[in-house]
């Protein structure tokens, strides 16, 4: 516990920042893309899932929410659920579309935390384990050779800027490149290279495309599970540290909510 | 015109087959990807563009809608617009999908038609200019090869039988592939043959998807503007063909509307 006379000296100066600053954020919407990577996150805000009655979304739709009160915040967490055909998480960018944008418009949230499990670029630093906050993201599989087409293809997008949450955590920083498929063709490749991406997944640039069409700022938290220029194939890597890796992401999401609790968006 | 007693005879099959089936098809929602393909559909029905207010679309999307009635019809047709940062269509499955999804919320639509240009594959017959009804859709750009996961991206799904509409007017059967570029790599081809495609477009498959997960039955009415497998460039002969392909897509498309109008879902 600090002396009394820092914390007045922090609370005068909160105080002065509070005033010029935005109001605080109070509604945050985190996005996950599988179960398993939603499960401890729930678990550790404390979270209820919500009946159908309650989701305040459409019937037939397998998308789940959870929601509750953590420190400053109100929270709703959703995942796009199991397909109903095949029974497996849906996974890639329209299901996460989708629930993204259902859940803006029923929740309207301050700030979206796109949280999941990615593939890592060790030519570009990454390894296992490791959790980023990505800076950029882009698509991969979108090639339209048209010109202007081919940006919009492309669809290269800055994150919200978090200057101090980056200093204060101790998270890596690169960008994000997103496809809807978990192998790399040589064709995924060249673009992913020239995306200057260090991680791949399959939701990210499509959050924030959602997220940017309805005017809500976006970070996105992912733990490298496998690394996509490496010996390992990357289905086996991926499903092998799934579950370890999940306890890195759920961390790196409980310091980072933490830190926004509290704070305004010019504040992170 | 027919002589008094064939009408006769017509009209007392058709009672009978009324009594028999569903209430006849009101609302029809038809989604196109780019403006060159909906403005002589539009004009043809003599639609009206909503206004921002009447659209019923959040601020800030720059999804288009048109309505009017048409015949026996309530007719919306929506497009996604034009991206707000490019400027160009907002082609593709993640702005299909969320069109579809916010307009089969906005307006109930009894039957989906999802009319387009594609490309067609000449081994499987196709022609430029040929107009489809896609019997099935399925994804080529979405490899997960973890069992189960590897059928949920591929996504395929049987599209609304419609026996007498094909028994009536003249147009083709056959698959439709979807995937997010206008090029085609070596794995797309591969996963294309495999789904056993005569047709590739970039939003059919996505349209489908959201269709099924509100239970919309919906229709997929695919014009050829470019020939995959033969000698000219997809780009140039796309360019070159979109014109004058969109005008055979524009007749399919009333023809198949007008023979809606007035029939219930099982009478088509």
């Amino acid at each position: 516990m600090p002396p009394p006379d820092v914390i007045a000296a922090d609370s005068a100066a909160e105080a002065e920042e509070a005033v010029a600053a935005s109001p605080p954020i109070s509604s945050v919407l985190i996005v996950i893309a599988m179960q398993t990577e939603a499960a401890p996150i729930v678990s550790k805000f404390g979270l209820s899932e919500s009946t159908t009655d309650e989701s305040l979304f459409p019937k037939g739709v397998p998308w789940v929410r959870y929601h509750g009160k953590y420190k400053d915040l109100y929270i709703n967490l959703v995942r796009p659920g199991k397909d109903s055909s095949f029974g497996v998480d849906s996974v890639g960018t329209i299901s996460a579309s989708l629930v993204t944008y259902a859940s803006i418009q029923a929740f309207k949230p301050d700030l979206i935390i796109n949280a999941g499990t990615s593939g890592g670029f060790q030519a570009k630093g990454a390894s296992v384990g490791d959790v980023y906050l990505a800076s950029e993201v882009a698509f991969h599989d979108r090639r339209i050779p048209i010109p202007v087409f081919d940006m919009y293809g492309i669809g290269a997008r800055q994150t919200l800027s978090c200057p101090n949450l980056l200093k204060q955590l101790d998270l890596e920083v690169g960008k994000l490149s997103t496809g809807d498929s978990l192998d790399m063709s040589p064709h995924d490749e060249s673009a992913i290279l020239a995306n200057d991406a260090t991680l791949k997944d399959m939701e990210g640039a499509a959050v924030a495309y959602v997220a940017d069409l309805l005017s809500v700022p976006a970070i996105f938290i992912k733990a490298v599970t496998d690394i996509v220029d490496g010996d390992k194939p990357t289905v086996e890597e991926f499903l092998e540290n799934l579950v370890k890796v999940t306890a890195a992401l759920d961390q790196a999401v409980t310091r980072v909510v933490d830190f926004v609790s509290g704070k305004s968006l010019s504040e992170i």
